[in-house]
Formats: C-alpha cells, sequence, structure tokens
C-alpha cells in the first residue's frame, strides 16, 4: 500500500502529495532523449546564414555570422514577443493588457549537433552560463524589462521545438506569477526573521543530509522537500545573492562544475530523460535584496495530468529523500 | 509576422503572451482520442468485481456491484491518498507536512467503453454531473476535508490513465494553490466594489459578444479574455452561487446541456481533442460566499514546456477571439 504525505514548499506555499513508498526509477514512463544529426538544423555549425545574426559569440577562430564559434547567442526566429514594440498599457473594463514588448533570444550550446549540455565539459557549459550573464546584462539596460526567464527544455517532451541543444532568454515587462509567489515568500520570511529563506534552506537541508544530492564550496545540490515531481533537483548557491546575472566568471564556472556533474547523474539514473531548466533570478528592480536566484531542474519523467496543470496541485510518485539518495550514489 | 499582447487573467492575476495572428485549428499539433474497445477494462459494464464496491449508483436493472448501471462511482484503485489515514500536521524546520488523508474517487461516465462525455445525451451527463454533487455532498461532511478537485482528464495527452471515460473527485485537507490565487482576486474585488468578479466578467463578456461561445437562460459559455491555452472555454452559472456542490438537479441538468454543446463543438473544430476540464468551487468552509463556481475546459493542442510549468507563464499561439469565433458557427 502507497503511504503518502502532504508536503508544503516553503518558498511559493505550494503543496505536493508525495508516495512515501516510491517505485524505482525503472517504473517511470519515459523516452530517452538521443540527438540525432540533423542535415537542416539551422543551429548547426556552417549553417549560419539560416538564423538572424549573432547578438553575442565565443568564437575560436573565423568571423561573424561564420563558422569557427563556440557558443552563439541569436534571436529568436519566430519570437512571441518583439524588442521594436513599444510599451502600451492598456484597460478595457475589467481587463489590463501590454503590447507585446520583449526579448527572446537563443543560445546555442555548442556548434556540434550530437553535444547535449551534460556532454560539454566544464569550460563549455560555463560558456553557455556566460552567455546567458553576458546577454540578461546587456537587456537589463532596457527600462522596459521588468523579469528575465532564463530556461532549457531538453527533448520535445520538455516542449523543445529544436533538437539541437539551447538555452532561451526571454526579457519580460511583466513578472509572471510563480516569480512572483516566490519573491512573496522569500519576502515574508525575512520580514518575519531578518535571513533569507533560501539560506535557511540551505543550512537545515545540509544538516540534515538526506536530500542533499552533491555539494561542492560554492554550491550545493539538493531534491527539495516538497519536490513537484520525481528527480526535481536545486542548485543553490552558498553565496547569498540575489541575481544570476551579477555572477562573477568565476561563479559561472563553479555553477557549471556542479550543473555538469547533476546533469549527468540524471542522464544516468534516469536514463537521458527530457528535462526543463531554469534559472531563477530576481526581478531587474531594485529592493529584491531578500531573494536568492538559485537553479530548478525538472526531470520529466511522468505526464503531467490536468490536476497539476489548472489546480497547481502537484501529485509525485517519488519521495526526494529517495531520489536523492539514488542520485548521491552516482557520483 | 506574428504580433501579440499580454494579457493579464482578472482573477488570478496570471500573465499570458496571447498572439493576435492567430494560426488555424488545422495548424496545431495533436492527436485525436479514440475510444477503443479494451476487453481487460476494469471500468466496463460486467466487470464490477475489478473495481471496489461502488460509493454512488444510477441503476436501471440489477443488484449492487453488477450490471444495469448507468452511472456508477468507485473508489480510485491506487489513490494517493486515503480517508483511512489521521490528519496528522507536522513541522520539520522550516518545512511543513500532513499525512495523506483525503478521497479519490473515480466517476465511470457509462457502461459502455466507446462513449465519451461529449457522446452522451443530456441525461447522461446530467448524471455524471449529479454523482460529482452527491459525493461531495456525502464527503464534505468529513471536518478534515477542506478542498474538492473535480476534474476530467480526456485522453492520454491530457493524463488519464484509464481509456473509459470517467470523472475524478479528491477530497483534500488542503487548498491548492491556483484554487487560493482565485479565491484571493475574488475576494480583493469583492472588497473594492461589494459585487462578483465572476459576476462582472459574465456581464462584461455578454456585452461585449466577441469571446462568447454559447449561451443559455441559465449558463454562458466563453473564451477567458487571458486564454492560456488556443480553446480554453469557461462555463459560468448566471446565477451566483459559490459551491457547484449545492447545485439542484435542475442546475446539473442546465450545466449538462451546454456543456455537451460546448464538448461537442470542440470535438468539431479540433477533431476529438485530449482535453482536462475542471469544476471550480468554493472551499468547504463558511465565508466564500463572493467566490462564483465554474467549469474551466483546457484541449490539450499544445505541448505545454518548461515555461508554463515552472513559470506559469504562458505562450497562447491563439487569441480567444478567435477561438470563439470558430466555436460560435459549429452550432
Amino acid at each position: 500500500m502507497t503511504v503518502s504525505e502532504y508536503r508544503r514548499d516553503p518558498v511559493t506555499g505550494r503543496w505536493v502529495v508525495v508516495a512515501t513508498e516510491s517505485p524505482r526509477p525503472s517504473d517511470f514512463q519515459r523516452e530517452s532523449v538521443r540527438q540525432v544529426a540533423d542535415p537542416h538544423c539551422p543551429l548547426c555549425e556552417g549553417r549560419e546564414a539560416q538564423t538572424p545574426p549573432e547578438l553575442w559569440v565565443d568564437r575560436s577562430a573565423g568571423g561573424p555570422n561564420g563558422p569557427g564559434w563556440r557558443t552563439r547567442v541569436v534571436p529568436n526566429q519566430a519570437p512571441m514577443v518583439r524588442v521594436e514594440t513599444a510599451l502600451d498599457r492598456l484597460g478595457e473594463g475589467l481587463f489590463d493588457k501590454i503590447a507585446g514588448v520583449g526579448a527572446h533570444e537563443v543560445v546555442v550550446e555548442s556548434p556540434r549537433h550530437e553535444d547535449t549540455l551534460a556532454s560539454l565539459d566544464d569550460d563549455g557549459i560555463a560558456r553557455v552560463l556566460w552567455a546567458v550573464r553576458e546577454r540578461a546584462q546587456d537587456l537589463r539596460r532596457d527600462v522596459r524589462f521588468r523579469y528575465f526567464v532564463m530556461f532549457k527544455n531538453h527533448g520535445a517532451a520538455a516542449g523543445a521545438a529544436l533538437s539541437h541543444s539551447h538555452t532561451q532568454l526571454l526579457a519580460l515587462p511583466v513578472v509572471p506569477r510563480e516569480a512572483q509567489a516566490e519573491l512573496d515568500g522569500a519576502r515574508a520570511h525575512y520580514a518575519a526573521k531578518e535571513r533569507c529563506l533560501f539560506c535557511d534552506i540551505l543550512r537545515q537541508e545540509e544538516e540534515d543530509g538526506r536530500r542533499v544530492i552533491a555539494r561542492t564550496p560554492e554550491m550545493l545540490a539538493l531534491a527539495p522537500f516538497a519536490s513537484r515531481s520525481p528527480f526535481e533537483t536545486w542548485i543553490l548557491p552558498r553565496h547569498h545573492a540575489a541575481w544570476f546575472e551579477d555572477s562573477s566568471l568565476d561563479q559561472c564556472r563553479a555553477l557549471a562544475q556542479i550543473l555538469g556533474d547533476v546533469l549527468r547523474r540524471i542522464d544516468r539514473a534516469l536514463e537521458q530523460p527530457a528535462y526543463s531548466l531554469v534559472i531563477h533570478s530576481a526581478p531587474v528592480a531594485e529592493g529584491h535584496h531578500f531573494y536568492h536566484w538559485h537553479v530548478e531542474i525538472l526531470p520529466r519523467v511522468t505526464r503531467a495530468g490536468s490536476l497539476e496543470w489548472t489546480t497547481g496541485f502537484h501529485l509525485n510518485p517519488t519521495t526526494p529523500e529517495d531520489a536523492a539518495q539514488v542520485l548521491r550514489q552516482l557520483s
């Protein structure tokens, strides 16, 4: 018989039902993501003419928009939001709307189609993180933008439209609700205790140990107490800072090291699953020093049903304690 | 070029990017849901021994737990939460948890595997709604339960584990975050204006007309202003009431009539798509009279990526005005 419990995420207040007799990783329905060469892929080296001109590049040879690059950032070909739009805010009775201003950029993680973020070496992953950081630094000079969504969908099951490994950056004039819920939770904790909620979580989890996946001098990887889905993983920097985009190159390298390690463990435990990865950072404006940037990784091993989609209520068949144990042992 | 705008849902505050040059329904990736006979289906008539004993039944012939029924409610075979659990609330440092108390029930909508909710006649749909109402009425006598999730996943793409058409009822000791966000929005509107937010939406949408899908003397079906996904549909009762489970048989019949009509229009427009349906009702406790129960239907015609899943930020490639026009014309 499955024994379960409700767990409340201390940041967002989200309730999750977690089963305390967990299935094994082999019990999940999932498809492994395979990088199959694609002769028409517009993101591969040598097809630079098929994308808009690059916005940022790390290049070892060649000239702009030609071969010889290692990491490359280009505008999304079919963006849902555009930089060339005025920031018009309009009311319509009960309804509020804003013209579709924004930026939507794609970080191409490698010139080679076979690579994944997990298969890159630490330098390669650090270049991707640095590219995101550099683009966010540039975009935050635009006063219309209030929030950056920095994310990666790996595999079609996680919503990736292109199979070539890439990370995306959206600059928005609004703060999404999930981000707002995190900010509200962190602000309330800081107001009550004058301590950062994420620093407190980091300390409690490291002492407890049951949900720790990996640790380095700079970072801690853990399975969050109220994991929404099996093998959810957070990476928290030990050094308190609200904005990822303020990270130094050394900090990007420290994140790259543990991120590569964690992604390779997840690949081994779940046989190259689809996953989503989001870098959570504070809104652009001042006054968010109580927040603590971090990375959240959600492997897609179960199909989210209407329950999660429409009620925000999650059923997770694997405890984070079991997931952390599996991932810890795959060092 | 796609023109888009940000729209804010007046209830939850959720921001959605809606494209204002919409693709046609035929542009979507989707799979039609087909009801293929299954000789091992435990929910078909004649296999009553394969489910736990029925909790509620509408029967035209035969005895308990045998053939001759039209609508039947049974406990979920593998529930994530259980009635036979004490309501223990525990803290663990920063973390809160509750033992997995709850009820998880399945309304079998028809004895025949070929049927879908949309293919039933109005009486058949009304029986399903009445069964949900009757079970919720029974379960709310249990003081441990604070919220009912009444929902239906149609098709594997919407997370349905069983192909036999069924609706589910979860009784929970907590209020899920999405529900709480709706309650907060409706409460704030009532506090500011002493009017129900949903009654105001109903009035504004009916006057405006662009997002109206269907209307009856008792109900209005509309495409919500900040639709999260293509062809999202809400059905609002004109009569203000906070709790669906207080509905009379006549009200269930009125809902059945417009729900069947709307589901058949969606089936024609999108060729039998997978969908999720949730009946939104107030929490069990007193003091929620400002709320207005309603039904939300979300066809699954795009694959939700990490963006929606982890940030609560939605990209919708179809305007609700276009969706409503398509559905209105399919009378």
